[in-house]
């Protein structure tokens, strides 16, 4: 059960999603954004998604940036939301997790035929994103604040 | 100038954008992500933002997770975008830079007043990023590609 919790003087409350119900959210939007350490600094890009299995399964839409970049089996956070300010309305989920390249060449060409990111990179780099903690929350209207 | 650089068999095409440019575009949306390290592993939260002499206030408008975290001169990454993705057309721009809280009263109330998140945060926690590196990119279509 999600339990509501209004915030002092909002017009929105937030309801915590569970697990199951916040992966199945991330799933019905394409895309969000990577986060991670680069060169010991954080870092953030967009990223095309999926949910499978479970995992998240991700493409970089940008071209340059993460080209050269392979991720193996580092931790990351990937956060997609879908919110409408007018209505303050909508949900944002996180999921942290430990990623790693996909570099199975049947599996890779079944994640890139899914994920098309608006610019194709020229590495088509996929990367599997193992949750560990999907943290989650849903904004609904308060009637009556 | 920006250089156009198509992205292979895309039917996007990537422009690059001047920092100045990539600023405006930024002040022009109310909330972005911010990219952070948290104990170690990289966190992303929602914030608000706006853009004041050069540098990005944020406040953030998750409730429970920050509530008690106070940025102190770290470096952070914040990242804001205005993508169509039918139309393949936008911008994306993530600024770079250490974080400051701000503590100031009167500037506080100042940034408080202009920044309203969708949920009050208890703290109304507001953070002067001074940004180091602005990387940004607008999508052109393509057309005849």
């Amino acid at each position: 059960m999600s339990p509501l919790v209004p915030g002092p003087g909002s017009s929105a409350q937030v309801a915590g999603l569970e697990r199951e119900e916040a992966l199945k959210l991330l799933g019905t939007v394409p895309w969000g954004r990577l986060a991670f350490s680069h060169q010991a600094l954080p870092a953030i890009r967009p990223a095309h998604h999926l949910v499978d299995d479970g995992d998240i399964v991700i493409r970089m839409h940008e071209g340059a940036a993460l080209l050269g970049r392979v991720v193996r089996s580092e931790v990351v956070a990937y956060q997609a939301d879908e919110i409408d300010p007018g209505a303050r309305t909508g949900w944002n989920v996180v999921v942290t997790g430990t990623a790693t390249e996909v570099l199975d060449a049947v599996e890779l060409a079944r994640y890139q035929g899914l994920l098309t990111p608006w610019i194709r990179s020229k590495t088509g780099q996929v990367v599997r994103i193992r949750p560990e903690i999907v943290d989650g929350y849903r904004l609904v209207r308060a009637e009556g604040l």
